[in-house]
């Protein structure tokens, strides 16, 4: 048990140096500093700085995940959905969730990238079974390639939240959300 | 002339130099080395390394929005549209040029994230611009909400890229453009 709480200890203190001094910046001191440990706490738990980002990456998105799960899955309105998914959102870029992450996808060596691929097809899949489950409840279903609906849903929500994360336009969020809820209503009256 | 060629060196250099070595690897130094020119000469023409990555982000942005309307401004066939950006989007991710504002997203600082704000804004313009010219020719053209749709475009473009840069699926593009191609044979079909 002590030893899940350094670990975790040391996940979060990964994450906010991620998102506050970048990948470069994210050294094991930067990390120890920020996390109020000696730096040889982390080689103790962690074979090198690539296995802890590895983790890291695992971590987030298994926490987000979580969450994701417990608010959308079951849903079948598409309105309710959406009002759902504003929140969880607002959530990810406030974090800085989104900030680690990127930064990990920007300067993430091999292993790392290939952790982000398996996690990004976990979504995918959360992804797919939100959709299919939606799309199943109305006479659209047959026309609907789930799947890849399932992949630009993905792609369009990082590059929202990586947008965002710039604040290119503040208030981007809140009018695309507002057209969105009018399609919502739109499909919603499709349900039989 | 000779001014503009020096410049033109230097930026290409700093773009290749993002690309392969990261926000971080950027020094001076690193991109002299790349570029084959002293390091002095960066500070000849940009005042500092800020100005010459808000210069780069211009440079890249500038270039690709050339090549991007002289494509798909005046077309007016969704399935044609979509041929051309498919090439388009091809290109951006061999060039190196989508790695490169990666790294500018993820690492740049203040002067430069506003540089890349100032730029999303006029590709959310051109995406306006085509999606505009495109649903003007069908019945559809007065519930679409044309910036809203423009700035999520270009979301799911930057998402798209990023997960293409990272490989999450070599075939995502290619089942992406399958789908979209049937969607827009059923849109040109509206065309009046």
């Amino acid at each position: 048990m002590r030893r899940e709480q350094a670990r975790d200890r040391i996940l979060r203190a990964t994450v906010d140096t991620l998102a506050q001094q970048g990948y470069a910046g994210t050294t094991a001191r930067a990390i120890a500093l920020r996390g109020g440990f000696a730096p040889g706490v982390i080689y103790y738990h962690y074979t090198d700085l690539d296995d802890l980002f590895r983790q890291t990456m695992r971590f987030v998105s298994d926490g987000r995940m979580d969450r994701y799960r417990e608010q959308v899955v079951g849903v079948t309105s598409a309105v309710e959905l959406l009002e759902r998914l504003r929140v969880l959102h607002d959530e990810d870029v406030a974090s800085g969730h989104i900030s680690a992450v990127q930064e990990l996808i920007a300067g993430g060596s091999e292993p790392v990238t290939d952790q982000i691929r398996t996690e990004v097809r976990r979504w995918q899949d959360l992804a797919e079974e939100v959709i299919g489950a939606l799309v199943a409840q109305t006479p659209f279903a047959p026309f609907i390639p789930v799947r890849q609906a399932a992949e630009a849903v993905i792609a369009f929500y990082l590059g929202l939240e990586m947008l965002q994360q710039i604040d290119v336009d503040p208030s981007r969020t809140d009018t695309f959300f507002a057209s969105a809820q009018q399609a919502a209503v739109f499909f919603d009256t499709f349900r039989t």
